[in-house]
């Protein structure tokens, strides 16, 4: 399984009036470290979706549990993985660590989608390209 | 059990470069939901927080599913209520239609802090009152 | 000059660890304001644009002063208009009051474009339509 | 006059219906390119607040023009720094670069504020300590 790492600085703006992070920016995370995630395989999104004919990876369920607050200035390490590849879809985990602890987690579903050509503004599901999940399931470790 | 109703435009800037909702602003949206539906029982958050001594309700736990997507000038109809209540934590039942069909659907769990008097920047978690949960938990219907 | 009122409720999210609106979340609102004008007049943007041709209409120039702070629960009232049109671009003049005070005001100069079908990617700017000019420079007061 | 580069990469969730960066990020990115240009001198914000007993450096003005816009997969470089110096403000300069092209240019004036002991939630300005303004208005070149 490849595992990507990253490091997020929390910033002044992401903190609210109790002083941490507002945790929507959590979720903002959770998508660029899936960027980061698939840049880091070769892959990053914004040459892999016109490539691949795919309009983004839309969410569908979201799972996270917050275990410990962090504040303006903390710094945070991400690890970033897809643990489960379905069909046409597939589930990325979020660990975000504040020092050595676990301090958010999170399981995040995507799609792969097409815009639908039979329908103006709708969006079609498509099977996830086999070299794409290859590539994701490498032992590499992070960087 | 006290629901409470409101209406949600989509903006330009909530949108994604594949035209919808980029999905954090739906935790936004969870948090001023929260909001208003304190507010509505007459007790906003911005005067129930210092009367109460606390400094806030952070999140602990989220789940969402998001079933259909929405676009820039789709208008949004939020409800929202509290369907779980325990010692110090509560949670809240968020639903978005976009007309008649349930959109996102969402539970996340809050808890009642105070400021931990013996640690700078801590936070202590506090029996939610009882007439906040009586409050929230009469049958008026949403305004 | 065709003029737009809404209200905007300072939401906790919206505000920093000094209890105040993050300053960007004003621009955030300039922006709402813009399509606020435009649908006020019979011209919503999610409309318009495709039917124009229009791609969006982005920023080119932005002057903002903050005078008296907004902290969560606070309503402010914007004001909105456009109080120039040049060939193929205008200026929005916005003012958000607190109580009967000008908390901020700011100028924000946008630009029409289309899609440049010389070069992927590209914009190019177009003459704003003669008729939305005038829709947007009628005498009739705010809603 | 001390310079600090920072390096950006625009995120999906950054990025508009149009594809490019919807401009209040160019805003927040001015907010934690200013606190990355105080800790590269040493004086980061985090610890620099309670230690010199202010509560944020608010914003009073800002003017910016955006000439090239950017997309998602965009690197841009920041080059930020102090150009003013007034009793209790201070004006930073920021200019992100696309490539070797200026793409936005701003100025942003904020004042040095203190909570204002005689009245709740109110701010009072103090003059910049000496110290601060010869440590951001050394020669020390970019990091």
């Amino acid at each position: 399984m490849f595992e990507h790492h990253s490091r997020i600085t929390v910033q002044w703006g992401d903190c609210d009036p109790a002083g941490i992070v507002f945790f929507p920016n959590y979720m903002v995370w959770f998508d660029s470290c899936t960027s980061g995630l698939f840049a880091a395989a070769g892959l990053p999104f914004h040459t892999l979706f016109p490539t691949q004919g795919i309009i983004g990876v839309p969410i569908v369920d979201v799972r996270a549990s917050f275990k410990i607050s962090a504040a303006f200035g903390d710094e945070l390490l991400a690890k970033t993985s897809v643990t489960e590849w379905r069909r046409s879809s597939f589930v990325v985990h979020h660990r975000f660590y504040k020092q050595d602890a676990l301090a958010v987690e999170g399981y995040v579903t995507r799609v792969w989608v097409a815009a639908d050509p039979t329908k103006k503004g709708a969006m079609k599901s498509r099977p996830v390209p086999r070299e794409i999940i290859e590539r994701l399931s490498t032992e590499r470790g992070p960087d």
